[in-house]
């Protein structure tokens, strides 16, 4: 990936930094600790963040304009998913992946 | 699935539908074709394509609100795709799916 | 996909039928019965299940000859996730696609 | 991660690390260069890899004792992705990806 801008670089491992942490978050922290952890709608958007992530950075590497779309509907689950995180909160190191995601998706949505 | 409203139900089966058919094609006919079939922007917006309707069928999947906005971008991308296809030429199967696919993403962004 | 060896089809139908199902019923059924239904154990096997069945897709889809290997691990998988289902009950729709996937990806392994 | 295997999460980090560099190099690299960078076979190992390396990240996030065995399979298509890309020559940064992708993968398959 040498050849890519550094900035498009940096977001795509914002995004799988994200997802990394997000589907291990949930995978033990969440069905460990149960109760908020394991609620539908908690527990759905963290899935739907580590997938949205996913695809954000695949979309980057293919190398298509619609990274802008994905992007922006990632930073919007990030935003999202990080609020949900400190609503329930013992969940630092996911909130703050979610945050910096956001932040980096939200500029590479222009 | 059975518990799954009919018409979600349905756009999830499209999805992957054109997902199999975008990726089958590029892996097969795209790449023995050669050509036009591998120019970079027609190969990579079927690589595209094939990723967003993974990605819509999931979060049809998981059941969280943000399908809409998967949906309204997999309508987006497989219209594209299936004009792209046109342009290309045999490539009826794989336009069918596209076409198929954006209609019922469309409906089901609302 | 006409021109796909028509077993190989019928192998990619049921991974991704088996895939949808076991995300659906994850992320419906079990988040919302709770208990057994989201022990870290089962539920991460229910998620497993679900990425396997993707992957194997997947590699039919590619074309590669690796898809032995993938649909020897998916046929595995799925057995074992069957089996929990039916520990679990309450299951059937999502045991059922287990079976059935992991009957066509055995024979698909050789 | 924090309270993951610190040989996990490197094997997690050069997964998904190998992912990023073969789906990039194949979409621009590879389809810019065309001749023997787009010959079915090579492209589609390309895409193979790929694709086993996010599954393999995936496996070990969920935390699931099958990580093993997509790590083996990983492992493999690394290799044979390395040695192709080898041949193919001027893949340097993607060959060195997967060598040390196989590498990872193959200690944590025991």
């Amino acid at each position: 990936m040498n050849d890519m801008n550094p900035s498009m670089r940096a977001c795509v491992e914002a995004c799988l930094r994200c997802y990394s942490e997000c589907l291990h978050a949930a995978m033990h922290h969440c069905l460990e600790a149960g109760g908020k952890h394991t609620e539908p709608a908690h527990f759905r958007l963290m899935m739907a963040c580590a997938e949205m992530c996913r695809t954000s950075a695949h979309f980057m590497l293919i190398g298509t304009e619609h990274h802008r779309h994905t992007c922006r509907e990632c930073a919007e689950i990030c935003e999202q998913c990080a609020a949900d995180c400190e609503r329930i909160g013992d969940m630092d190191a996911c909130a703050e992946a979610c945050r910096n995601c956001a932040k980096s998706c939200r500029a590479m949505a222009g």
